[in-house]
């Protein structure tokens, strides 16, 4: 019998690519998206286009509130800076950094790898283009899977749950092409942090910019029509 | 000016003599509460209740989907074990323990300090008196603390979260003379797993069973209408 995973997945590059990488594994697996609050919600609607072009019967869009917190370019009225002007702070974290928000993602993620009998979480996260956001680095996963282990009943039992991060040490383009090779449409995932009205990119936002420089880099053509071309 | 901390309120009798202790030691109080669809709500009125009395003005109830998850007898159409019989496994957990619960309480905990310039969360749990859940014992809040500081801006910034849990060590007898000492009303708390129609409490869950002997134990009147006297 497969193996039970639970992926994040958010609709965009990262884990589009994570999704089907699991599923190539062997992976028996359980898709979680969040309705967070963000102010765009072309994602969501990215993340249901992959679940359903990977057939995953099991896709949980958990919502929660985060824009009440706020604190973010990407839950509050904060413009999104273009062209890196962004960083605040002496550590030079991204104004669209949200508040705690891989450890909520990967909290929920647990708590329904522990009811689905799964050890296994994936997440996109990565290290080499992680845009200077504190839960991409591979120290914080290595401190949640401690966690993880410390604060289910599973671990208690003795099972050990593996927080699987394969992209952290990917630059884009090889992620790209690690997508390519498991033939991911790219056409379906949506990067930008403040797309225009039709939902499209405006390729020059610091998502935007990472990815067009991924797909520059792989050699690939990618296939979001950018508002600035 | 005070320092500002986040005070996690289940309107329980621990989470309810946490936050006058946070006061009382000089602290600017963010109560934070879950509606994270447990079967019985009468704790949230408690936890209203308890942030009213002690003239709380920021009070944020974050509503959360954990039923969708299930797998717990407080979240799910499963009894509600009395006498101590709902211990399943090997680790003897009982049944009562919601996947992943603390951990996501926590999280949310930590982004709503980070917006808020806080950095102390407190927590009232308990290793003395239990019950058996995992995401109630020290080493588990030293693994949050550490991720805290990992996952966070203000982590990465210098900044150090400490995770608060002035009853760990207590048992519910020692608990009930601090709150008394604090001057908690414990007529506006919410115990009981498995409450009667009208919020009463049932007198038998393990809940009712620990509080009840804990007011004993210190020589108190719990102030509660139980069903079974």
């Amino acid at each position: 019998m497969a193996k039970e995973a639970v992926v994040l997945l958010s609709g965009g590059l990262d884990s589009s690519t994570v999704l089907p990488y699991a599923l190539e594994k062997g992976y028996n697996v359980h898709a979680l998206s969040f309705d967070y609050g963000q102010n765009h919600k072309f994602e969501l609607v990215a993340a249901r286009r992959i679940a359903e072009a990977n057939h995953i019967n099991k896709h949980t869009i958990m919502t929660i509130d985060l824009r009440s917190f706020g604190g973010s370019a990407l839950t509050a009225d904060i413009e999104v800076p273009k062209d890196k002007s962004g960083k605040v702070g002496s550590a030079g974290i991204p104004i669209t950094y949200v508040p705690a928000r891989n450890t909520i993602f990967l909290s929920f993620a647990l708590g329904l790898a522990e009811v689905s009998g799964a050890l296994d979480i994936f997440i996109g996260v990565n290290a080499q283009d992680y845009s200077g956001y504190p839960d991409c680095r591979p120290e914080f996963i290595t401190a949640f899977e401690k966690l993880a282990n410390l604060a289910t009943r599973v671990g208690v039992e003795g099972g050990i749950f593996t927080i699987h991060t394969p992209l952290m040490e990917l630059t884009k383009a090889e992620i790209v092409k690690l997508g390519i090779s498991l033939g991911v449409d790219y056409s379906l995932t949506h990067t930008c942090y403040d797309p225009l009205g039709n939902g499209d990119p405006c390729g020059s936002c610091d998502a935007c910019n990472l990815r067009r420089r991924g797909f520059q880099e792989a050699g690939f053509p990618d296939p979001l029509n950018y508002g600035d071309r």
